[in-house]
């Protein structure tokens, strides 16, 4: 079991690996849904990553082993972009590239269901989805509807850590309080606003903020439930700040990224709602 | 021939459609271009509407026949949509769910044109499109050079109700004045702003509005006329609020999602410019 | 030869192709990647062109023959949009359509890499990149990491010289200073935002506007190197209004459309910053 983590050292690595990001931009690949393709590589640039779509077979692979992170969103899954999601996992995992796995509406559709568990047994550094993703990833539920989440975040508690347990990665289940897990802790973060569920992208782009935040960490050391709920934390930070300023969902997309770009690191430990918990010993062997 | 229409059971089931729909979301699922689908989402969510993006092979067949309406929209019809279109089409007509055609561009173009005619047959429920497509769809012009209207609503009203009569459905002509016919009502809408012709997706995030009230029609028994009238009446009204506060194009389109957030179902009736009809009898027999 | 050009009168131009293309708006045909079509879609219509997304093949060809002018971007070359931009330039260069290559991200990824060079020797009437890509087209580097511009942009002066006398075109090199060359001009413009390079778009939804202006160019008789020096010179003008009333990234994006629809033609001479050299007679040559 690693060093026990507390919530002030997760909340100083957020602000670290902010800047750390800020300071030398990680490349972060993105194979994602055609819907919040540009909404995503706008956040990317908000923070401070550097976003390539690069999502095509005989270039996602090569091109995976030279980025900081990768991000494989299963929201439209074509038949090219399912060939290229599998080619650039195999060139992220020799290349020891971190990955970020969203496994949108698994459960309910076939195609990406079965692409989806192709890829979870090359072991994704993080999985990140809403508790009825992850329950259905987990085999617990037929899935949700979409990207709704129809079940509350600790519901999918159970999956997660069973998840995370057989990867050996991190799962990230989001929600009003979004949680992270790996084999060793539980990170609860309940900053944010409702808003984000009432504009395309708004877990989709969290995913590939993720493998941003995954990216920074191979400076620092941090592991990936730590990268994760840094970027957590950053974005329903920002997204805090975004509603404060905004008339309704189309402002606040606007105003999320001015804010993702105009956030503070040294501003981000008072204002931080996170909980950080050991995984029971008992929960850890089971 | 239905029970007359007025104007004013019209509006008012604009103002049921809109609390219906937000009581009780629909899962509204697009087969739609690349342009435009994080605006179309981004509208639907700010009705109060579930989008999902399922256009591949495998999926949408099953899809469709579980979402509450379908939109295809043919604007970049790639191999792929065009027989992720044929699949969810057979699967919204099996199961019963409402769907929409919009037939861009069609026309002068022959891959989207044979496509189209491929669908007309299987009779949608209702077909949205600006004038110069609904000639051409009824094969009395070549079409048009893309999503321009390039012909006046009223020069599209024969072709409308030719097409209406032989599907059984309704067909809704976009323009200054927004025309909705079946086989027994015409319903004219003349509210809105000519920003919509300046923002891309201005039309076809409209046809996945119609697919939204659609599905809530199904609740209350509107006919699909209404309900295409319906969606007009609420878009076109939230034009105008977004108009009033916009500084161009770019900001007209995030307050236009802003302001179908905001729109209240009962501040509808005082604002409606909509005038209903019946078929002539001659007309309606011809 | 051509007739020494003054910066005066590329500056006029600048503000005559604005009006002529305002008056009579060019059909741009766009096959670009699925990040920015949204925002290149909205920069088109802000300018007052007509974008449409043209982009599969037994349409892209017929289609490129009636357009004004082409894009064609390799931001995310999918297999089919790969043939349809084959397709595209044969329709185009049959009919005399003027058609932008846009090389994103060449020279370190394969497939791309190789579609751009069976472009070239197509002969492009205007190829625009950032310097880094430039350099990779021209075979002097191995090209950069993505979008970004790792290279200044006079750094890619001399290869930009070399592609505009292999092609017989222009070249347009973004950066801090834009650079504009044909065999005869060199021309620089120093207007723009930094925050250009925060906006996913920012650079390629350029292109888009230049491939508007080239068609414009068509009634003016102006060459493909004044018509890409007028695009940048109006999109730079623009990017500055819309820096000076955003927030950061995002509502600049927003600022940016409602700016480019505002734009005044005869406002453009006094803020234009704007030289043009003649090409050294020893460098014409060489």
């Amino acid at each position: 079991m690693n060093a026990r983590l507390e919530s002030s050292s997760v909340v100083e690595s957020a602000a670290g690996l902010l800047e750390g990001l800020r300071a030398e931009p990680p490349l972060v690949q993105c194979i994602t849904n055609s819907v919040v393709t540009g909404f995503t590589a706008n956040v990317l640039l908000a923070l401070g990553a550097a976003p390539a779509m690069v999502d095509i077979t005989g270039e996602a692979g090569m091109f995976a082993a030279i980025s900081s992170g990768l991000l494989v969103n299963l929201g439209t899954p074509t038949p090219e972009q399912r060939s290229a999601s599998i080619e650039a996992v195999g060139g992220a995992c020799t290349a020891g590239t971190p990955w970020v796995l969203d496994p949108v509406a698994v459960g309910a559709l076939p195609v990406r269901t079965a692409l989806a568990q192709d890829l979870l047994v090359r072991r994704p550094t993080l999985i990140r989805g809403n508790a009825s993703e992850i329950l259905a990833l987990a085999g617990r539920s037929a899935g949700g509807r979409g990207v709704d989440a129809l079940d509350g975040t600790e519901a999918a508690a159970d999956a997660a850590r069973e998840l995370a347990r057989s990867t050996g990665g991190a799962v990230a289940v989001s929600g009003p309080v979004d949680l992270v897990v790996d084999a060793d802790h539980e990170i609860r973060i309940a900053n944010g606003d409702a808003l984000l569920t009432r504009v395309t992208g708004g877990g989709c782009a969290l995913g590939a903020a993720m493998a941003a935040f995954l990216g920074a960490a191979r400076q620092t050391g941090d592991s990936p439930a730590v990268a994760a709920a840094a970027a957590t934390l950053v974005y329903t930070l920002a997204a805090e700040d975004a509603a404060a300023r905004a008339g309704g969902p189309g402002s606040f997309a606007v105003e999320l990224i001015d804010a993702l770009a105009a956030i503070e690191p040294d501003r981000i430990a008072a204002r931080a709602r996170l909980d950080v918990r050991p995984v029971a010993a008992a929960e850890a062997v089971a």
